[in-house]
């Protein structure tokens, strides 16, 4: 989950207490059924001993088998180690677990897809990378979640030739549903994407994500966007070659961001920028920077529950147009629009991997998806369970066309 | 599960074919589906985010909250490295899927558990019981199935203290059905159980937990049922302290087997004893050995698809008794009469452990759920949902008396 802490001082405690209830009451928020009968001793039979052994062995026989027979075709594991748990941190695999729940019940409301939380104890990153290998046999794919940096980049590095799809939701999802947003606010505004100057604050998972699918260079040009430049910031101030503080996966986003190598402040990176993405933390922004920035600029201020900043202050500022993380502004980035989608068309190409083509069909296929952008909807309704039937088509077509 | 290769020549075909087509058509037997509804914006923020920040929070102050406000309270994991599947041997952890669905499938019908099935790549022992341990936080329970042997024990062994059930049916699930079944034939016969003197041929995972519990020193001596003794063989005859060939597991066997320390072959072995237990292979004895057993013996030959003796054949020997693992003859010894309560029973105490007293309080359970035991009537019908309840309760009960 990407937008951590999504709290606002006046809903928060109304909407804990309610949601502690409603967790009490069901114990959980999923379950199992069987989609076969089991009333006669000749159902036992056939579901159980002695006819399970005919898929057994035709599995063994066939590997890929296994996905008509069995869960795995339409099963994803929405894995965790609970180190970066909404904005409260690493709170451990067992508090974890209502997100997950959460996560899988989405993938069946709005992809029909078996998702099944694993919640694990991992202590070092190959722990989490050995997990992962070994579920594998049981899952058509792997979502990755709530799992701190660069942890999450060491894991789902690692897990790429597993066979599965693999793909870490607080990165990706987050990345992609941005740049539909980016690709629809532009529209409105009459500008170029590939002539944007974008600023992102924050190198965290989600930022470094944003960052490399803004300057993607892809081998399919036609679905390719590319920022004119990106320049991030972390809490230290922009990234650039001078700094001396920089772990390898800062010093990595340096080949796709900061062509003029610019030093300074966040505020110094906004001066004539035309986009703002804040995946960072509240309250950051004035609108004097938004002033600063060039004119019809866009700000996407994802920080919960404060965003970087407020929607009215940043159109004091001059902003055309600004969204948020939050529901109860217009223009809501919410992952939903797009993790379920993704699998779904990975699932139905049995695709081994996420690749970046199957990620840009899906960040258009959303972008689409709103028949004409406006300053107030740049992005679908969340709640829209269209917008997963048309992400998961693109997708399943950019990853059949990957196959030779 | 325990009972391999559960076929019979000539309905093999027809269940494999018509097994192979209801898999087929369902992609398997399970599905995850929501508790909770998801219709509105509101659903969203209370199932997922911001509300569900309340339950993680509430998990992360006081850990056992996690059994009231999420799955794991009645979620067990099948977990299989597909090593010893049926009778089919180890074709592996997707070949495996097929048996882990049905396992879970039987665990909602009979007890109302989600049970989700968790096949892994696990090359060495220790490879199994790292993602045991690690995925722990997320299940209430994990039920160990199709593990080979000696591995089963190893693994089993070295999860009793992680704090949750780790229970491998094919041991234990196997041994309970047995020693009931063994205490209402002898109920039938008028013997007493302590001076019986029992069999068993094969020396795997069921063997040795069949001899374990029928001699089983427990501190609950109301409960406790020992054999008079218990003489134990593999494919080269009888387990004695003169045999040179014995794995550790094995030579354990003799602190419990064979008082009298007695060599030979099975067919030396069975001359004067009471009860037979095959969990071995199929046509192994003659009515000629059933005669030169004591009057009135017991004999229940599980090895499928062909029982060590074929029923008709065990009562031309003068067999008072016989129960096999097939459902196509009376007497059927099916762990589905087991697993599902003591689970269940397990779950509902919050048991960190299955202990014997539990395992025993199975026993007595299901054997007492037979009003009037018959020869043709050792046990429940596996179809009986109320004998889940009925061994639930007990289990519950013994592992509530287990806590300080």
């Amino acid at each position: 989950m990407c937008f951590a802490n999504e709290r606002t001082s006046n809903m928060t405690t109304d909407f804990f207490e309610q949601s502690l209830a409603l967790h009490r009451k069901h114990r959980g928020k999923l379950q199992i059924t069987s989609k076969v009968a089991l009333a006669s001793r000749d159902d036992l039979s056939l579901a159980y001993t002695p006819g399970v052994a005919g898929p057994c062995e035709a599995i063994a026989r066939d590997p890929d088998s296994a996905y008509e027979l069995t869960m795995k075709g339409n099963a994803v594991a929405v894995l965790s180690d609970g180190s970066a748990v909404l904005g409260l941190g690493a709170i451990g695999p067992s508090a974890a677990l209502p997100v997950m729940e959460g996560k899988a019940i989405l993938f069946k409301e709005f992809a029909g897809i078996d998702a099944i939380p694993i919640c694990v104890e991992a202590a070092t990153d190959e722990d989490l990378i050995d997990v992962a290998r070994a579920i594998a046999p049981t899952f058509g794919g792997i979502n990755l979640e709530d799992i701190r940096a660069p942890r999450c980049f060491v894991v789902e590095q690692a897990l790429q030739d597993i066979g599965i799809p693999v793909f870490h939701d607080d990165q990706h999802g987050t990345a992609i549903v941005l740049l539909a947003a980016i690709i629809n606010s532009a529209k409105i505004v009459g500008k170029r994407v590939d002539e944007l100057s974008v600023v992102v604050s924050g190198a965290g998972a989600a930022g470094s994500a944003i960052v490399k699918i803004l300057r993607c260079r892809n081998d399919a040009s036609s679905s390719c966007v590319m920022a004119a430049d990106v320049v991030v910031c972390d809490s230290k101030g922009i990234i650039s070659s001078t700094r001396t503080d920089l772990d390898p996966y800062k010093r990595e986003l340096l080949s796709f961001s900061n062509r003029h190598d610019q030093s300074g402040t966040l505020h110094d990176a906004l001066r004539g920028a035309d986009v703002f993405i804040g995946v960072s933390r509240g309250n950051l922004l004035t609108a004097n920077d938004v002033r600063s920035m060039a004119k019809d600029s866009i700000i996407l201020a994802m920080a919960n529950p404060d965003p970087e900043i407020m929607p009215d202050e940043a159109r004091r500022g001059g902003a055309a147009i600004v969204g948020t993380g939050r529901s109860d502004f217009a223009n809501q980035v919410n992952n939903v629009l797009v993790f379920p989608g993704i699998f779904r068309g990975a699932l139905d190409a049995r695709a081994p991997r996420i690749s970046d083509r199957m990620k840009l069909a899906a960040v258009h296929a959303l972008a689409d998806a709103v028949a004409t952008p406006a300053v107030e909807q740049i992005l679908p309704n969340p709640l829209d369970r269209e917008v997963s039937t048309k992400v998961a088509m693109a997708v399943r077509n950019a990853a059949e066309l990957n196959t030779p």
